[in-house]
């Protein structure tokens, strides 16, 4: 099945383009999951776990934060490839953010990983060019290149203008929809993605006109001070083409109740919260 | 002790600056190997520990293919766990091409990963901008940033003109000048190099001019076409500022003996060969 379509037909059944994004710290687990392991990663274990049982039914989607589980080594790859096994089994749709950048052979090892943990998408680096993006396309997973970044220092290098005008970053947004445009599923979207920060509503619409095809990666929203207007500024004319990603406001989010049900409710507000917004555009 | 001071000593020892390129690929290892295993990653560990051993005291540096073990999953990842600690072992400056490209925590959390593993530089993409380098740099680690890529589609991206002249590969090279200017060794270079593959020696000497404290990581010699003429062009006044990495022209390599004999004398040929082209400077 062509990615997107699998993406887009999970975003149907939630009724709105929300993504988990696991990024398990130990310092920031809830007090109930580190008070029963000594292990920092048994801690990150249990935690996932619950994340999923609590998102299952009501993301359509997860991100997970490689780095997170890869600072543990082997063993948290371990931890990592169990989280992946249980997201597929809730049925969620599972981005591997790794923002892997390497060529040819490389790209294609990189891929066979994604692929034997379970993954559907995966963040890449498009500063290689094409032989960095197409062995994952080959591999059959889809992409999202990283195109705009919200960092405040991402201009140092994204926000220089090329003699024709553009920036740096919106040559690698049509140097992504180029390299998109023959990768379209039958939902009308491709296989290849971007990942555009939360950002200034005028740079994000410019990025969708240069992007039609692409489903918007978005993380950071609310965390990293992304409003409603700009996620709409981001819709394609049929509402669709974004995925939204929360991480910290949904994984530890904080309740009255016990810590997984205090998860499911941010994600059910923040389900909501989004389904209003592109409701409203 | 600073990394690249540490690098610039490996290679003062070895008299020659280059660096083995690991990258196993289970088809490609010797006969001898894939018997004795019936699973290609035994097979891959072996070979691993057989090259450390063979190009200890010859080669100064191991570069280590992250994607060729991670396409195993978490025991992949455990191999090559074994395979940097005999490499440390054996005394070699270990860079993890990795060429992982995050920012901020995510970023923080890849630099503890390479830490723990025991690499002492790690290959990075500089398209995020500063935030995306200096976590490596803070946790101690060299860097060297992808700023030119020898695969033939690379001006994809790269080759684009700037509107004050430079090309995109250009900007990239004065980021990372300027990123290291204030991380210098006592050897005179810096904590952040720059991958440069081998390319045409006119570039090379553009970029050097433009970088002139990064000790440039070289890949791909002789198997992606560059030449001695090349190298030469990358050099500073002080015939330092190379890394120059072959793989597969060293670890695959034929003899008449054992294969790993065989792979001795093809990095004491690679040692001494670039030897000659820096003393021929």
């Amino acid at each position: 099945m062509h990615p997107t379509d699998h993406l887009h037909e999970a975003i149907i059944r939630a009724g709105s383009p929300i993504c988990v994004g696991m990024d398990p710290v130990y310092e920031q687990l809830p007090d109930a999951v580190r008070a029963r392991h000594h292990e920092p990663l048994a801690a990150i274990g249990e935690f996932g776990r619950g994340v999923l049982r609590a998102i299952a039914g009501v993301a359509p989607a997860v991100k997970f934060q490689s780095a997170c589980y890869e600072r543990y080594g082997s063993r948290g790859v371990a931890v990592l490839e169990e989280h992946l096994r249980d997201a597929a089994q809730a049925g969620l749709f599972i981005v591997l953010d790794a923002k892997r950048g390497d060529i040819g052979i490389s790209a294609a090892h990189y891929a066979a990983a994604a692929l034997r943990g379970g993954a559907h998408a995966v963040t890449v680096s498009g500063y290689l060019g094409p032989s960095g993006v197409t062995p994952f396309l080959d591999a059959g997973l889809g992409v999202f290149v990283l195109v705009r970044t919200s960092n405040p220092d991402s201009d140092a290098v994204q926000g220089h203008a090329l003699r024709d005008g553009r920036t740096v970053a919106e040559m690698m947004a049509d140097h992504v929809a180029a390299l998109g445009a023959s990768r379209l599923g039958a939902c009308g979207l491709s296989a290849v993605g971007a990942v555009v920060g939360a950002t200034k509503s005028a740079e994000a619409a410019a990025l969708r006109a240069r992007m039609p095809d692409q489903v918007f990666l978005v993380p950071g929203y609310g965390a990293q001070g992304g409003t409603a207007e700009d996620i709409r500024a981001m819709l394609r004319a049929d509402r669709r083409g974004v995925l939204v990603t929360a991480s910290r406001s949904v994984i530890y989010a904080k309740g009255d109740g016990a810590w997984d049900e205090a998860v499911r409710d941010a994600a059910t507000r923040f389900r909501d919260e989004i389904a209003a917004v592109i409701a409203g555009s």
